[in-house]
């Protein structure tokens, strides 16, 4: 088991003022490099599920086309063009009807859109899950948790899945698709099956914000629903961009639903709802240029998550599940605490992760850890090993 | 009366399509400089409310500070501080506890929060007003338009409006100050005496977005309205950064509300809602050195805007209504057509003017022009007189 020393004790005191005051959710990378007492220790953001070599392309592509030019300017004072002029773009890239796009400044806020406005009773959320998909429910009694079995890996046993939405009934369902936190990916053909079965209810969120680092075949084949939306007009597909292409800090994501359900969010609002960088993303993204490098960054990705998380779960005293998504959910086996680990892993080797004691539905103490590039899965690989095979002194 | 060439007439029709797909409101000039068949004409956008002199110091210390350096990757990288954590830096700034700052992507999310989330009944929209603030409204019956008088030269009449109000007894009521689009400017002792008397109002939004720009002594001192958040609870201040600084692609806005309201949005949604480049630009807001070099770019372009709207005043064949903002409602006297006066400028002139057909609550042909940097004024100015004395060939 695993014990802090003095100064990492004083450290998780500091961190923890810090997330007292800054919201929900982990503190922010930017947050704790900005602190005297914690960010001087951050070298790997382990914590953070997003392609670095995503974001390099993104960045060469911004330096030469915006910022030798007079082109950042105008994106920067200009009003930015509306969400249907956006979906336009990105139609074409995507292969869906531009009206049936919904463009958000993030995936979060499509999340906060389709809860407050479309779900009018039970929602069933799967658990341990991403956290505002129960706490933007306004009315708490409507939240019915399926709670995802430990015996399982947290991995969708279907047919129960199927029996238990059956018996209760609900307005809307909640799928996230490769799963947060663990990483399960419920492949096309079951999805296929699910949605004919449960047809009956009224909304079918999926989420598939981290679908571009999933695969069903050697190729690495770029994986989506799109073509499921005629046959189930109940459904509604959330896409964060944060992840895939590293950009974060930008807000981007889009939803897929039909659309008299677009139009009535934008009757109500949503104006100038993302910058003028979004804007200039989704450009990027609809042009083929760009999409050629990016698929070779995504599929370089994918085979580095790959060797990582392979090379990760043959260390010992630790249990990886399985994912298809770029990071894993990681349980700590010896009885070693997850925020203590968390800190250790900070202030001794720089590797920040995401402790899990927060997170509703799972049993046991767990971590959250994302792949990085490959140069930083090696110090995160090393530190891992350090940290548990130390505890044994 | 102006007329139209051939060659505007087609540039009419081209327009009048890419309106129509941009969605409401002007098409941004983004969209307009990216279409073959229109955007080469702009030279001045005065649809845009705005000070250039803003922009320019921002860009200044975005290319010192961010393009030159490993933060801008951070910053399109990283998930963004939250909604609490950049109240923190603004707190400071405008003197306000930060548990009654709500921050949002644009001061139009603000106004999205607040109409969705505390707007429970009868609301009282002056007109001509900015169109979301009906918009948004989800039950259409629940607006009121409350009509501000031509004779009064759009002007509030302020005994008039409260004796309408208590007649009326809504739940919300919304000022803006200075009004958009014509300017009218309430000033802070009227504005205390209407609050005391309306205490009874559930809600006051009072949107100040254009108040860096208005003055009430030789100093050209900044106003707002924070210091009555005490005496009235009912208050919510709206504040867009777009106009005063020049930064409408970046979006950033933030509103004043009591703390259990923030409390209300932040536990329902709004995580991640800013990008970190708007996180920056608080954290620079909230520097001093960038304070300093702000106050002399916002005192000049209010001085600016006050030789431009006097010389526009005496262009003959219009009449420019008195303004308080950066920028005027002018009517068009001689018979003009407002949406073509606004296709010669652009087609002819490369100036972008806001016609106002679309604006309910305006009796005449109306445009409404933005006071931009000295030279792009000229350029407005020679323009404008240039139409107005063609038309009598």
């Amino acid at each position: 088991m695993l014990k802090l020393s003095k100064e990492e004790q004083i450290f998780l005191k500091n961190f923890t003022d810090l997330k007292s005051k800054s919201g929900s959710h982990s503190p922010s990378i930017l947050t704790l490099l900005n602190d005297e007492g914690t960010g001087k220790k951050i070298e790997v953001d382990a914590c953070f599920l997003s392609n670095p070599y995503a974001t390099e392309l993104f960045i060469e592509f911004f330096e030469k086309e915006l910022v030798t030019t007079k082109l950042l300017n105008q994106i920067i004072e200009a009003y930015p063009p509306q969400n249907r002029e956006i979906a336009l773009h990105l139609s074409k890239t995507i292969n869906v009807p531009a009206d049936y796009i919904f463009i958000g400044n993030g995936a979060i806020e499509i999340i906060q859109a389709v809860i407050h406005n479309f779900v009018k009773g039970k929602i069933v959320v799967n658990i341990p899950t991403f956290s505002s998909y129960y706490e933007y429910v306004r009315v708490k009694d409507d939240i019915v948790f399926y709670q995802l079995s430990k015996e399982s890996n947290y991995c969708l046993d279907v047919q129960h899945y199927i029996d238990f939405v059956k018996k209760e009934s609900p307005d809307t369902i909640v799928l996230i698709n490769p799963n947060n936190p663990n990483g399960d990916y419920i492949n096309k053909e079951v999805l296929h099956m699910m949605l004919t079965e449960l047809s009956f209810v009224k909304n079918i969120i999926l989420d598939e914000s981290f679908i571009h680092f999933a695969y069903e075949d050697l190729n690495l084949s770029m994986i989506d629903s799109y073509n499921l939306m005629n046959d189930f007009p109940n459904l509604i597909v959330i896409k964060s961009m944060a992840k895939d292409f590293g950009i974060a800090g930008l807000r981007a994501g889009y939803g897929i639903m039909q659309p008299e359900k677009v139009n009535y969010l934008l009757n109500h609002g949503y104006l100038w709802n993302v910058s003028g960088l979004t804007d200039y993303f989704f450009k990027l993204y609809s042009r083929e240029d760009f999409q050629r490098r990016y698929d070779v960054v995504r599929k370089k990705y994918i085979m580095n998550t790959l060797m990582f998380l392979n090379e990760l779960s043959r260390t010992p005293n630790i249990k990886v599940y399985p994912s298809r998504a770029n990071f894993a959910l990681v349980e700590l086996l010896d009885g070693s605490d997850s925020r203590e680990f968390m800190i250790k892993a900070l202030y001794s080797y720089g590797i920040y992760v995401r402790e899990c004691s927060d997170k509703i539905g799972l049993d046991g103490q767990f971590i959250r850890v994302a792949s990085r590039s490959f140069e930083e899965n090696v110090l995160i690989l090393n530190a891992f090993k350090d940290i548990l095979k130390s505890e044994k002194n």
